[in-house]
């Protein structure tokens, strides 16, 4: 098998020289330059590494399905695991899947047919079973919480960081609280919605439908909520924002017409930002870059030693209290 | 090939029922699921999808070769690609090289040996003519702006864009101008360099070395910013600031500190990030999302016509003045 030293000894330069015209560095005469690259091709040096893969039986790519990467709670998972994807050498293919179950049967077909050598699923739409099914083919990592099935997943439990934040709220006197959120369906977003539910219930407030905002997911919907939170008859004191940016965008934007946080308004993001940092929001930290980490780590290790981990990690949340509630 | 009505064929169930037990709605009974995944497994219902890309000799991959994913400039072209390859039904197979020649030849084989049916180049550390090389062997889409190859590529002229906003600068008075970067080396950086050095030696303006800041990619650098700019004896009365990100950073801190901006000191970022409309920071808008729907569509459109492009594609910029500068 070619390595940099062979095609050094068959140029008939420098191990040097050859990495210099590797990189396309400067300063390597044309006549070297020349040489080296000859020897690339005698040597089939890159179909070499390839081979490599192929001798051990992988392919060093390792799945991600989610619904689409333009989100922040999917591309801080994405960043997670391609961080660590990069420190161990290996590929992600992408299944973005806008949640069509055809797609996600596409990439649990591509890991049984070993076109990568595991699958991390951030969410999705098909059934458990399926994804049950085939993990007879292959590793699978989630990275939502499962019940009734044995499954590798790594997990933030939403109930409790939701009933932490709305626990905080009732506990600094507020009764009349409610909640901005991305969309209404999914599991995460249903643990939410339980979690309003049953701890106001438990101390005797009235949970209140009409002060759900939904459809937040960027810095620029802080303003629409602001806009419609003033325009309410009845208003809420306090809001849950399930994301940092959100609760920038109301932060900043009740600055500009003169909304007072958190004395008219507090305001709790989730996530833990640096903007929320920045602007002193009063967060719960939840650790979606460790989760992504953390996935594509413990599939690595099952994939390097075989063992195949039958557990429910959970990742733990805080709450910071900083100025805004 | 089977499809969706095969399948209720099949199971003697209707085609509303196929879909709901695929996507693991509530509702169906035991026994009409359970109908639903034999005709699945007896039909070959998945790997048929698969069949119908290898029949046509596509992966529907395309690769995308970038340094990491955890930097905005790179996440903010993986989101323009990927929202296009999820509207094509393509895949992503990101190359996370850390700016590696080895891991920039791997991506290069995997197109050779036809493992995706085309590449998207965002930055890389090889020689150019390694990239013309396997242009030979399948479709390359280059996000940098190349002279004297022909290649095919889509690019912003970041030597234009700076000068635009350093003439801004010089035509407001200023005469004390300085910038942050990222990083120093790469082909932008490089042109953002030349365009300071020659736009202010046109202006008569001595460039200052000492007020270049490098390493600011984040939010959270600005803090450092305002903490250097504020210990400096010969201070700069404004700033290019090449991501909006660093310069919301540097004027929240700045309004901590007691920093007046732009009385004080001038910011102008890069980008149009919506955290910039919302802090009113004057900017060049940077088209990074469109460069990648952009690379994506024409590479798709050399896949699905055949005709090869050879063409340079430069994406407008524009200055968003507002604020702080």
């Amino acid at each position: 098998m070619a390595n940099i030293r062979d095609l050094a000894k068959e140029a008939g330069v420098s191990v040097a020289t050859v990495s210099r015209v590797l990189n396309g560095y400067p300063y390597v005469s044309e006549e070297k330059r020349k040489a080296v690259w000859e020897a690339v091709e005698k040597l089939n040096y890159t179909k070499n590494i390839q081979a490599v893969h192929l001798a051990k039986g992988r392919t060093t790519i390792v799945g991600v399905m989610l619904p689409y990467i333009h989100h922040p709670y999917f591309s801080a998972i994405i960043e997670g695991v391609s961080k660590e994807a990069l420190r161990y050498g290996y590929q992600l293919l992408l299944f973005q899947t806008n949640y069509d179950v055809e797609r996600e049967l596409e990439a649990l077909e591509r890991l049984r047919m070993k076109q990568m050598d595991g699958l991390i699923v951030c969410s999705h739409q098909a059934d458990w079973e399926i994804f049950a099914e085939y993990q007879e083919e292959g590793p699978i990592a989630l990275c939502e919480r499962v019940d009734g099935y044995d499954f590798f997943t790594v997990y933030i439990d939403h109930y409790q960081a939701f009933a932490k934040a709305l626990r905080y709220l009732l506990d600094k006197g507020h009764r009349r609280i409610g909640y901005c959120i991305g969309r209404r369906t999914g599991p995460n977003s249903q643990a939410r919605a339980a979690a309003y539910e049953e701890v106001l219930r438990d101390a005797g407030v009235t949970p209140q439908r009409q002060w759900i905002f939904d459809g937040c997911l960027f810095l620029e919907d802080g303003k629409r909520v602001i806009e419609q939170w003033m325009a309410m008859g009845e208003r809420p004191s306090a809001l849950l924002v399930t994301s940092d940016q959100v609760a920038a965008g109301i932060v900043l934007y009740a600055q500009r017409v003169g909304v007072r946080i958190p004395e008219e308004l507090a305001i709790i993001g989730f996530d833990n930002d640096p903007l929320a940092e920045m602007l002193g929001i009063t967060t719960v930290a939840l650790p979606h870059f460790t989760l992504g980490e953390r996935a594509f780590r413990l599939l690595h290790h099952w994939l390097e030693t075989g063992n195949v981990p039958r557990k429910q990690e959970e990742l733990p949340t805080r709450l910071i209290v900083r100025a805004t509630g």
